[in-house]
């Protein structure tokens, strides 16, 4: 299955999230873990969907969510920085998941600086990430 | 906002919906109405898209659905037959969403062609539309 880039915009204002999620982590310096991560949730019988976004963009995996629901899931971050973040710059989406790609964008580039690192740049990405994260359910 | 057919592709194989509801209407000759309907729903924050779709397609309605969500809806037979099943017979849909709309479509031929006012049409439409709205919740 060939994806245009037209219809993976479309499709992905549907139903793709950006999600950026801080977990505590006691192994890291300031305790806390940054997971930037890009999904794309389908029921089992469309499987073959989420396995030719990731054909197409080269990364990610094709894991079971819940029950028969499928995910394509990208969190590396090089493959978010190099392939997943480029292809939205260039083809914009067209609801308000634009604003949310632009917040993921920030955090996934200061996260490529290593400014997860620091007390301050956590700091800047929390509050990032909690003004993505709210009242954005669907 | 310019729409290009993949992006509505894409989006309505994430977000599209074709519905046939067969219901009782004493002042039919059959005592049986048969709606079918192709919708899209958004939250509020994203009618500019609904409405993009009804330019795009010149026909339907933009209207509130259910609390801060609202549906671009097209019900007109002669719109349906015109201009939304012909997009789709064009620009075909990549998930099962596909296999909805080729039972929808069938729907609106014999509705075209009347059948929908005979008993034997109307068991006909009858069996295709339980077949569409069965197991297809998401």
């Amino acid at each position: 299955m060939n994806l245009e880039p037209q219809w993976i915009v479309g499709f992905v204002d549907g139903e793709g999230c950006f999600h950026v999620a801080i977990n505590r982590h006691p192994d890291m310096k300031l305790g806390f873990q940054v997971l930037p991560e890009f999904t794309v949730v389908q029921h089992e019988s469309d499987a073959q969907v989420l396995y030719a976004l990731k054909a197409h963009f080269g990364c990610g995996v094709v894991r079971r969510n819940h029950g028969s629901r499928m995910a394509f899931r990208v969190r590396n971050l090089a493959h978010l920085a190099e392939r997943i973040v480029p292809f939205f710059e260039k083809h914009h989406l067209k609801t308000r998941k634009r604003v949310e790609f632009l917040k993921f964008r920030r955090v996934v580039l200061l996260m490529q600086r290593g400014e997860h690192l620091t007390a301050e740049g956590l700091g800047r990405i929390g509050d990032i990430a909690s003004a993505m994260n709210r009242g954005q359910s669907r």
